[in-house]
């Protein structure tokens, strides 16, 4: 697989940062992740602009420009090959003399397969563990998951598929997922403060304007467990049903005909946007 | 400088990791950072300790055993032939396939010139600000610092020296130091919860214990700004006294007779130590 680092396409099993990247030294740096489909990027205007206002929110500055970006994925999906990929976008506080202050950053993009949701893993849904943590500058998609990677051994012990945080009494989201709670009363609602703003969750909310009432706001920790459906978002994930919350079995355990329905017309926006995509 | 780099001595601006290692993708790795002085590693066996107590709560298992990490150790001295440096330890999260789960860690080791606190810098003092922030897992000495190095622009601003970690009305840390407060009554208190235990706080509440009153309790905020000393601790600083935090100007301004006392007796242990070391 090629990577482009700083300037260059590079096989990227060979490439690296040197031991005093910020990265490396103090776990400083931003990053983003899209999917590719059709040798097309989805939704890639949004997960650029997030890509550069989390650059802005840790002060790391893109040596190259949005447009310039854009041209090097693009060559990259070219000579890589593969139709339907991850690719990540990384923005690293730099090589630092002292260790602490951030240098020039370093920017690199790699491409990566990946699997997404299969029919029979949405038809059987998830079971997820709930966690107390509140990550740092939320809106921000660093590379701090100090937490999440830590977790891991405890999701293998209660043999569950992920981690919800929460905080005070409400969820926010998962390392690397966001939560959609469809309550009692059928209000389709995801949480709206101290999470990492989801571009799948963005395209739903998006969705819900037309079709089904669906909104960002506070979820308790209640609210989840007598949810009628849950479900996470995410790029490689899309929707996935979450159907057990800790010892807690949502509804009736299966998941439910908002999570089916919502999968579906994003589904429907997915290929119309490759459809009508061109660079 | 050279550097050691899972088997081998290296050349260390060479030196570097490959672009799957969880220290780049997730922040996720441990270190730990010790002086020498005159060739000799001070107080080694304490910083190994804790080496080692990182490595095992992040559940990253070092390819090296302590006796063997100190033979590396005493290699590098020789080779990169610097009498007074810093030398730092580091286990990563290893080169994960899919970016997220631990591999077999990376083991690296790295010479530093550093620089100790001048005379003029400890008759001075510093000013400090407060900031709330809990570390996660704070006992753990991870790479974990997006809020200091992201805190560091709001430093300049306030043109202040470093910042102080508050949490619920108790103070904790520093990002890199620990707090030692004498207060209004004489008592000499360091921050008892929620922090990385120093190894520099340890050998001063280990000195308390034989000449003045000195434990690890809660100090609160209220404590802190009224206290008639304050002072921080680390490996590169050792003692410096903090005659500032936000706008309150601690006693009269200037370093106390407890924190000058107590910077004396921490260089004569650490003279004694460096005496009595043998490998």
């Amino acid at each position: 697989m090629i990577a482009f680092v700083n300037d260059l396409f590079v096989q990227a099993d060979k490439a690296g940062l040197r031991l005093n990247d910020l990265s490396i030294q103090r776990g400083y740096a931003v990053f983003d992740f899209f999917r590719t489909k059709n040798y097309k990027p989805l939704f890639l205007e949004d997960y650029l602009d997030r890509f550069f206002a989390s650059g802005e929110l840790l002060r790391l500055k893109s040596p190259k420009s949005k447009a310039e970006v854009k041209d090097i994925i693009r060559e990259l999906i070219r000579q890589n090959d593969l139709p339907e990929a991850g690719i990540k976008l990384m923005l690293t506080g730099g090589y630092s003399p002292d260790g602490y202050t951030p240098a020039e950053p370093n920017f690199i993009v790699t491409q990566h397969e990946i699997q997404l949701t299969s029919p029979e893993k949405f038809a059987a849904g998830i079971k997820v563990i709930t966690y107390p943590h509140q990550r740092e500058l939320p809106t921000v998609k660093s590379t701090d998951y100090l937490m999440g990677v830590w977790l891991q051994e405890k999701l293998r012990q209660e043999q569950a598929a992920d981690v919800l945080y929460h905080n005070n009494g409400t969820v926010t989201e998962f390392p690397r997922s966001n939560l959609f709670v469809v309550t009692a009363s059928g209000r389709v609602v995801t949480p709206s403060e101290n999470i990492l703003p989801g571009i799948t969750r963005k395209k739903i909310l998006e969705l819900g304007n037309g079709s089904f009432d669906c909104v960002a706001d506070t979820v308790t920790t209640d609210e989840l467990k007598n949810a009628r459906e849950v479900f996470m978002t995410s790029t490689t994930k899309r929707i996935l049903p979450v159907v057990q919350v800790d010892d807690t079995i949502i509804w009736d355990g299966k998941p439910g005909a908002v999570t089916t329905k919502i999968s579906q017309a994003f589904l429907d926006l997915e290929d119309n946007y490759i459809q009508q995509f061109t660079w």
